[in-house]
């Protein structure tokens, strides 16, 4: 068997409905151009604010992925 | 353009339904006394525990908003 | 009025819908076997990631509970 | 039941007694202004020496008080 | 000489007195069942406040204690 | 002599030239309405970008001041 | 297919070796009781000096297994 | 209004003049093949010593900029 | 002489036999595509666990290299 | 006025009595060679056990001094 | 080639120009007796305010030198 | 018995060979001048990479030794 070797890059998502969404969002977004993806990692959940409501969930995540050999 | 002047302050909202709403009823009640609120930002998620399920969902955030001049 | 002392654990949920349910599976699981839980914390957020979608969320939180005298 | 909000607000007491003192001097002067505290959390222990002893400590805790509806 | 292996147990104590006495209760309850505990460290000192005052002084700690072979 | 008691609140300054001016306009703004302001401790340092350039610079401090007895 | 939940223990293993077989004996003792147990997480590498030289390397790590249903 | 998602990479300016002039170099650098960057955050600020002065400033930064659909 | 830039990335190496060669794996696999590495920092220490043993370590690093003019 | 420099050093306090104690004998230990101590920071708090109780308070602090020109 | 062997000081300068102008007071102090100094790590930015300004800015920093053999 | 008081000192050992003789170096170079050297604690792993190899390996600790009274 061999030994994976995994890059992870950082992303944010950003969505008007709800941190759940923005995470799909970025991962739906990644899927795009990389292939192979195994996992993510929370790293930090914000949002902005407009007339006292929740303009935008905006959630930075790590996401890896296998590096073909 | 003038340079703006940002306060942070701490906030814990709870909620009996999930994280999101505790996170939205703290922003909700914020806005009652603070204008001009931009951004927030999750510090600690927690909750409290009754006869074996959630009894309310307790969510710590920064919230920043803009100073007058 | 006595003086309570509690216990720490960690433990990781997981679920296929989201997060909250992740953590919500963690505490059900929990409370087959441990009574008396009073708060929890959320420690982590992370996935697994399957053909560009989120196959698996999993959310590690610690769970703190009254030890009898 | 109400879902509550609380704000966190951050102090430094002192003392030249001890680290204790230090923090029920912060909540003591916090009671005057603040009501309905809830809890506390030690945030940092420091203290300036002066002729090789301890002159004053200086405990930064953040207390959490319940806003009014 | 043979290695040592240790467990470590977070455990949170409380008093009505102060943080060192938070500390002793978790420590004096923990020696109930746990045979052989090395060493403890401080993770969180928090407390709950009543009426302006201190009621509970609550410290975190873990203990760490011999697996017998 | 006294057992001094202070707070720190959080304000994050902008300047379009630098990360110290940054810092000066807001403790110059916090200075209109706080008085007895003792230190200051940078907390991050962030900037927003437009065309490949520095448009703002963005300093997150704490303040620590006074409370009067 | 169901939703696994999974515990983390605390364990420090020491080895007069090296760091490396200090992780594998808290592994292998952990081993004799825990079934199921699926990945480690490095918390600490220490180590006890006699004479200018290593006599102890200590690792503390945890381990994440899984709860049977 | 579209979900934006943006990228964040980490980048290590250096600088014979200043931390400032570091960061500005960075962000020069990136601009010649990255488009739409939005934001940076300072990580680490070091420097390397030559003959009891400082020879190079070397400040680590994360820029975020926006991917396009 | 002119002021380098470096952009670090984040690999995870794994490897059957130990925490070293993880590293070595993730920065032999990485000097396939990336020249001029400079340096590289561990940020984490895992491994995954199969029948009371370790299958496989598991090292996130941090890799700098410069940026070419 | 002239610009102090301070240094910075690092000490492990103990005590059979408490962890006020342990700092205070670290910090009497350290006026017996160091002059003009400014402060302390406590940096972490630990103790060591034996049969079941508290044998060694032990408190690692910082502690800052003038140089002098 | 030999392999070397670097203790890490920590120490903080002051300025009252800026934060700058602070790291290298506390270079400069620190060249008149340590040879063969390397590197410096920014740890803390902090500064003491009076009558609404700036008095002092204080940059704590490690510095890396080499150990002869 | 004495309440014995210790120092810490940071370190960084280097070595072509391995993170583990990296940190044997650095205790070996230390106890040519301080006797009484009680433990260790790792503080960070890197290394300097030299044509897409790990060229020195270097490791930075923390090392404790009692004062004598």
């Amino acid at each position: 068997m061999t030994d994976h070797i995994y890059k992870k890059i950082e992303l944010t998502g950003s969505s008007t409905v709800g941190m759940q969404e923005a995470i799909e969002n970025a991962i739906s977004r990644a899927s795009k151009t990389i292939h192979d993806m195994r996992w993510f990692e929370v790293v930090e959940t914000r949002g902005q604010l407009d007339n006292g409501k929740i303009a935008h969930w905006q959630v930075t995540i790590k996401v890896g992925f296998s590096l073909t050999e």
